[in-house]
């Protein structure tokens, strides 16, 4: 039977592994850590608009780290935590699961040119792109999914490898993920995929984490026209040089997105709740990106700068980095 | 005798006006908003670097509000409120304590340009701007003032009246302000002073309060090279096109001003504390400057648009705006 291990069981994380125990067609391990004595104990409490009430659900496989996950050669290891590459590196620390030309990787998570550093990791395999349009919140081992799964599924093109391979496998995840319930298609332009999400996330999500207003007050606020659009024409300029073209409405569809909703989104959440943001992956990796390609992106650039101060704090303020306490004065010289 | 008004009783303001009437060369008088009762009972209990402790202190007259203070005529209203014409156009509300040719109105404030709409108000009257290096907290009347009174006093060059009428206006200011515990020096070049004290506010204060980080950690995160620094080099430039050669030397003086001190500058802490921030005055009037003066200043004005988005926040959180209940959806066509 094929194995899949799911790391991340989050909100999102423990619906797609739902989903893939659903689906039946595989034997399923997860890794679980801050949760992992009550799922052993209880399984998982979920209330989801796709597969209602399910009560201690538990899959085959319940492992406490990667580490401890290694005693399985995996076909599939699919990626759903948040995805923080500053704080952690998955791409090193997945290795313990990763068979050579064997273990295909789905990162089901958000951002832009996420599969480089995995496919310079691991050239032998294949690298697949998820993007969940989900949903579904883990409060405490209870999860509560409220916007049905629907994700779309294509590969990171890894030159070592042929594309029909990669369609190959792409396609086989598809058939052990989807089921009546959750909606996965495949789509052969991740890239595409990605831009589309990018062009809201790196302008709206990012600017509303900046100035601690959600995406309906920004409008009002006049921050959308002044600072959101902007960023988001960098965007299509972006993707243009990068081969994509994005479509001409493309603007006015993500700043009607939110009507009607003052809607707080990812990075806004995570700011309010001091947690680290993934900035790296949304913004960092987009603007990285428009400097090889020679696109100029100002307001991305230094929205980029100054959500990287914020995350400093969030760093700090979650012990992830420390500071002397002392202040730590020098003679350098400024001009 | 010397009429002076003195608006605006906050740390700074009290001590201003206490300094006034320790010089004992006027009959003055204080409008005092909130603390008014208080005040009006038992005056102000103070801590002073300058004067020692002083108990129950009142001036000659106390008054609630601007409007019940028109029963003198004044020569001089000194204005030490905090700065916020996008909220409160004081240029506006200080008509009734003005006399048209006779009144010397004293902007002790934070900010750039702020003489322009006095003057285009007040056409006939002296303006003087007071640059303070004081350091001074108002906690419910009771007045702690930790850091000297120094003072940089000029005027803002009115057009309609002659240079040695304003200088001789600002020179009697001073005589009435000046004693042996405070210090104020007359400063011809107010353009420059105020010059001076944005390239620390605009740039440090600004980026501070925008990514919610002291000066000192704004430095170890790199905010400090990487947006702080930039914006300074902008600062001069309008500078130059203004007129006014800051010193060479004056990026390195700023960068390192705060050395030794994880400090919290005015706007940082007036976020944190959810009051509205000086933005218009510190970051708007300079960005609107180097525009008439076709100066590039990118960076300074997306961190103006930034705290734009975040001066909407302060003012709905404070009453000052409303938005609807409902989300507006408008059909408008974004690109």
């Amino acid at each position: 039977m094929t194995n899949v291990l799911v790391i991340g069981t989050g909100g999102v994380g423990a619906i797609v592994a739902y989903g893939i125990d659903y689906t039946g067609k595989s034997n399923l391990s997860v890794v679980v850590r801050r949760d992992y004595e009550k799922v052993l104990q209880k399984g998982w409490q979920i209330t989801s608009c796709d597969y209602g009430e399910i009560k201690n659900w538990k899959p085959a496989n319940i492992f406490p780290s990667i580490e401890a996950a290694r005693k399985i050669e995996y076909d599939f290891v699919v990626i759903t935590t948040k995805n923080l590459p500053d704080i952690t590196p998955l791409h090193e620390l997945i290795t313990p699961v990763i068979t050579p030309a064997k273990t295909s990787i789905i990162l089901m998570q958000n951002g832009f040119d996420l599969g480089t550093p995995f496919i310079e990791k691991y050239p032998e395999n294949v690298v697949i792109s998820g993007v969940s349009m989900i949903g579904s919140h883990n409060n405490n081992g209870t999860i509560t999914h409220i916007q049905p799964d629907k994700t779309t599924i294509g590969f990171f093109d890894n030159p070592n490898l042929s594309k029909e391979f990669q369609e190959s496998k792409t396609k086989e995840f598809i058939s052990i993920y989807n089921n009546d319930k959750n909606s996965s298609v495949y789509n052969s332009n991740t890239k595409e995929t990605r831009y589309r999400k990018l062009v809201y996330n790196a302008s709206l999500n990012s600017v509303a984490a900046l100035t601690g207003i959600d995406t309906g007050r920004l409008l009002l606020s006049g921050g959308m026209e002044s600072i959101s659009i902007p960023i988001m024409r960098e965007i299509k300029q972006v993707a243009k040089a990068d081969g994509v073209i994005l479509p001409d409405d493309i603007i006015n569809t993500m700043v009607h997105s939110d009507d009607g909703d003052w809607y707080q989104p990812s990075m806004l959440i995570d700011v309010k709740k001091g947690n680290p943001i993934e900035l790296e992956v949304i913004v960092g990796n987009l603007s990285r990106v428009a400097h090889k390609l020679n696109v100029p992106t100002p307001t991305l650039d230094l929205v980029y700068l100054l959500l990287k101060v914020v995350q400093f704090k969030l760093k700090e303020s979650n012990g992830i980095i420390t500071i002397p306490k002392e202040f730590p004065i020098s003679d350098k010289y400024y001009e």
